[in-house]
């Protein structure tokens, strides 16, 4: 289905198709559909989309997402500076606060270690979480990252770096995904299930 | 997963929500997407949306989407303006000239008859598309709109009102889905394909 010569609309289908997730069928729909909004819900999108460029910048200390220069959870006395749960990306931090269950600080590496991609240790903020080990009174490193080979390579990387500074290192527990029957589980998951039981 | 107090970024979750077909899931991929994107690409994207707000409008003769006050197909001396195919939307449109069996112009409706939803004769162009037949040699005017009850209703409309005019109106074929089997055709498409058989 062809935008047919009328440059604005294709272009912004264009624009719509390079998301994630998002066909030609899908960037035809929004377009249309932002053709029929207001002028005025338009242009808020289209703010939006430049005010989170111009804003969001990452937390000097945990490089979670802020508009600020330390990000709220830094920010905030009432956390347990003395524990920093590492994760890969903001959105898993941001998982992790959904749950209410985490009192402690973040450290967001900014990725994970995937050789064949070129990402190594240097690329992510490892040094820079090191570095808060070593300067503060830290009693424990929750290593969150993702039960990737990716996810636990670099768990496995930081567990080598943070040993010999002397704090405590743990991992999130894996096993059965909670409401998920037994019989849609994967073999990794039964596995983990199976050698973690207690 | 909240966006936990980052203003901008759950301001263009919040805008990104309200698209057809986008969830709460969808909209924050994206918002990351856009997050990590760089400045040019995410300014891209606000242009292109802004853009066809400004720039399309809907043709002063068809009411086909265009950016100049006459539609690509209208301007054109080369189509077959004595033949109108009547389409319900702009997107309908695009769909049949992209099989690029149209010879002919188009006229838009902008919708259909839809009286539960307070969509009257009125509301659509059908006064235009009477002047049109009117003050032109029209040959024939094809009800290409949608084989649904609204559709329908539309075109038995325009019949009403077409045929005092004099001229020729024909209806799209319908029936079987070709490439679709039998079995998944539904009572109403195989009901079409046994009343029109030939």
């Amino acid at each position: 289905m062809a935008g047919r010569r009328i440059e604005s609309l294709e272009r912004l289908i264009g624009e719509l198709k390079k998301l994630p997730g998002i066909g030609v069928r899908s960037a035809e729909r929004l377009a249309f559909h932002l053709l029929r909004a207001t002028s005025e819900e338009a242009q808020s999108l289209a703010d939006a989309i430049m005010s989170l460029k111009n804003k969001v910048r990452h937390c000097s200390r945990c490089y979670n997402l802020t508009e600020d220069a330390l990000c709220q959870i830094c920010a905030d006395p009432t956390r347990e500076h003395a524990r920093i749960w590492v994760v890969e990306q903001p959105k898993d931090l941001m998982a992790l606060e959904a749950t209410g269950l985490v009192r402690g600080v973040y450290h967001v590496l900014m990725g994970h270690i995937a050789p064949l991609e070129g990402v190594g240790a240097g690329d992510l903020t490892i040094e820079q979480l090191a570095e808060r080990v070593k300067s503060g009174s830290i009693e424990e490193v929750v290593l969150a990252t993702n039960p990737t080979i990716e996810g636990d390579g670099t768990a496995l990387y930081l567990e080598t770096i943070l040993e010999p500074l002397g704090v405590k290192t743990t991992r999130l527990a894996r096993g059965l995904a909670v409401g998920s029957p037994l019989e849609y589980a994967t073999t990794a998951m039964l596995e983990a299930a199976i050698r973690g039981r207690a």
